[in-house]
């Protein structure tokens, strides 16, 4: 693979974070992220601390999520510049979870002094990469030594109260959506942990679940949208998976749910990464994760704004899979009628928002 | 040493992460912690963010930093209540030095499936402990597995603009102080490098050294009193050592300093240190770190706001070392008047906040 070309970086190819050192690195990334875009950042990177002038009439809304080699991602499955993007859209999806714009990220590294310093330097040109695209400023943070090499972003958004999307709201009647399709990333990633890739290349079926895995897009856009218009009563990520969602929702909410097996919008990758893996297909759709995919609850009276507000050109599409309940049970239906209780989440001792790389439960394919 | 009680832990003493889980350890935190203190939280832990009002006519101050085993920190140098002690403080001091008043802290753990559970109980009911005496709401986080055990905290703060404290505004003529004294954290660490703790008391020499180093104690008030005074035209905490904050501090001023030697406020412990293991003084004064004290410039024309902000009941001392200078050069002036180049700062490669507790050149006395 063929370094980008990075502005400004004089350093040997070779040269480790050890060599170069952490003030140099640290000016490299000052130059790189320049000027803050917006007029609000008072202070970015420089001073004890970032300085941000909060949006009038909105609530700051703040998340931190951490990405940690070898359990979150691993080097030969995920680029230096796919783990920074991936390290800012788990925390825009927490946001955008919110209805909230997302505004400042810091950056916190955790660096080997082993590593190759240009590999930092193309993560975090990637995160800055991201960040501009989403209109996003990086104001700051600190790069510490680490025997375990980590990126931990905290990202703070803006969003009127009025249009604050929260997990508790839903009420029985309420119809569950989720964005796009559930199971791809996990698909991708399950296709990772099972072949060399270093000697194979990726087969077509595979390579939207891998491009989804590795470079994750928070549904930021449509989660303003549906804040905006008060389309949803509640919502969240999947980071965790689908099945964990919805159990994280219904009880913050206080109902149940009926999924509709037969309406979930299952990513390709899915049966593909079944029948090339031999991997249990419903571990993948229910647990998989990573998608960073939206679940919403509507109200029946909120159809015709959901349904406005979630046709906007470049929105990606939603899908009905279900309806929240009085009856507190947790149920799949089939299409011939026949209820099951909701797969198990897992235990997977990790962040909020991410399973393990090395020992997921989707590899295994057991619900805990 | 005996445990603390816990309020609400029952989990086996020997517990550790991997058997306890995360979500068992997240109800246990998210109860430990209860509702919002401030009326301005209006979601805390438990949505996939925490949502809080600005202040009026406030901005947002924001910072990170985090502690990493080994690196920041040692287990046996530090029971885990230090540790989330510290955690809190080296980011209230960044708030502090900006002028500002802490507000709400995010909390990202990474830690070792094998490390005991109560260890990481104990770490967060401290930093909660810190927190509500800072009147600051623990709002939300994230807990990852990691090889490496890593605290990383962001607090968001707020202060009027009129009030923020940068380090760029000093100008030659102003004279510089810092708070309490310089040099015993670094002491008290280095007695900590030098002397097998397990079987030894600590010497009454020794003691406020090491309770520094081991619970650092952000200037937060004594910021909020200059800020809200007027009464200085930069300022930055010295956590990286006096050395290198005056070289900051001048480098973002454009202005050179005039150290008085005779005058820098030592820390007993540090000749104590010095005598007990042989170390470099100079180097525990200039490049020790880990105070978190704070270094203002006063101009002229605050000299008497100054006296009337810093001479408050409860905040700490005070002492002028030095000024502020057209020349640019960077000099600490012996009582004979003989002049000599301000002591270099180390490249040691750890965060904006910390040094190497492994390896940190306090140790050698080496200047890089």
């Amino acid at each position: 693979m063929t370094r980008p070309t990075l502005p400004g970086w004089t350093h040997a190819p070779s040269a480790t974070i050890g060599q170069v050192g952490e003030h140099a690195l640290i000016r490299w990334i000052a130059e790189r992220i320049g000027s803050p875009a917006s007029p609000d950042v008072l202070l970015g990177i420089g001073d004890d601390a970032a300085v941000v002038r909060p949006r009038r009439n909105h609530v700051d809304v703040l998340t931190t999520d951490v990405l940690v080699d070898g359990v979150h991602f691993r080097r030969d499955f995920s680029s230096a510049a796919d783990i920074g993007h991936r390290a800012l859209h788990v925390n825009l999806s927490d946001v955008a979870a919110m209805g909230a714009e997302p505004r400042v990220a810091l950056l916190s590294l955790g660096l080997p002094a082993s590593l190759e310093a240009v590999w930092v330097a193309e993560l975090v040109d990637a995160l800055a990469t991201a960040a501009a695209a989403a209109r996003v400023d990086l104001v700051g943070g600190n790069i510490s030594r680490s025997p375990t090499l980590f990126v931990d972003v905290t990202v703070s958004g803006a969003v009127k109260p009025r249009h604050l999307l929260r997990r508790s709201g839903a009420r029985p009647g309420d119809e569950l959506y989720v964005s796009g399709a559930v199971g791809a990333a996990a698909a991708g990633l399950a296709w990772l942990q099972t072949h060399d890739t270093s000697d194979l290349a990726i087969p077509d079926a595979m390579a939207q679940g891998v491009a989804r895995y590795r470079r994750p897009e928070a549904r930021v856009a449509l989660g303003l949208q549906i804040g905006r218009n008060k389309a949803a009563s509640a919502c969240m990520d999947t980071s965790d998976g689908l099945a964990d969602a919805l159990r994280q929702l219904a009880a913050a909410s206080g109902v149940g749910v009926r999924i509709d097996r037969h309406m979930l919008p299952i990513a390709g990758a899915v049966a593909d990464a079944a029948a090339l893996a031999g991997l249990n297909r419903d571990a993948l759709v229910w647990s998989g994760g990573e998608d960073y995919e939206l679940l919403f609850a509507v109200p029946r009276r909120a159809r015709r704004r959901f349904a406005h507000a979630s046709g906007r050109t470049g929105l990606p599409p939603v899908t009905r899979v279900g309806v929240c309940t009085k009856d507190s049970a947790l149920l799949v239906v089939d299409e011939d009628g026949t209820e099951s209780a909701l797969p198990g989440g897992f235990e997977h001792f990790s962040g909020s928002d991410a399973s393990d790389v090395a020992t997921t439960p989707v590899l295994s394919g057991e619900p805990a």
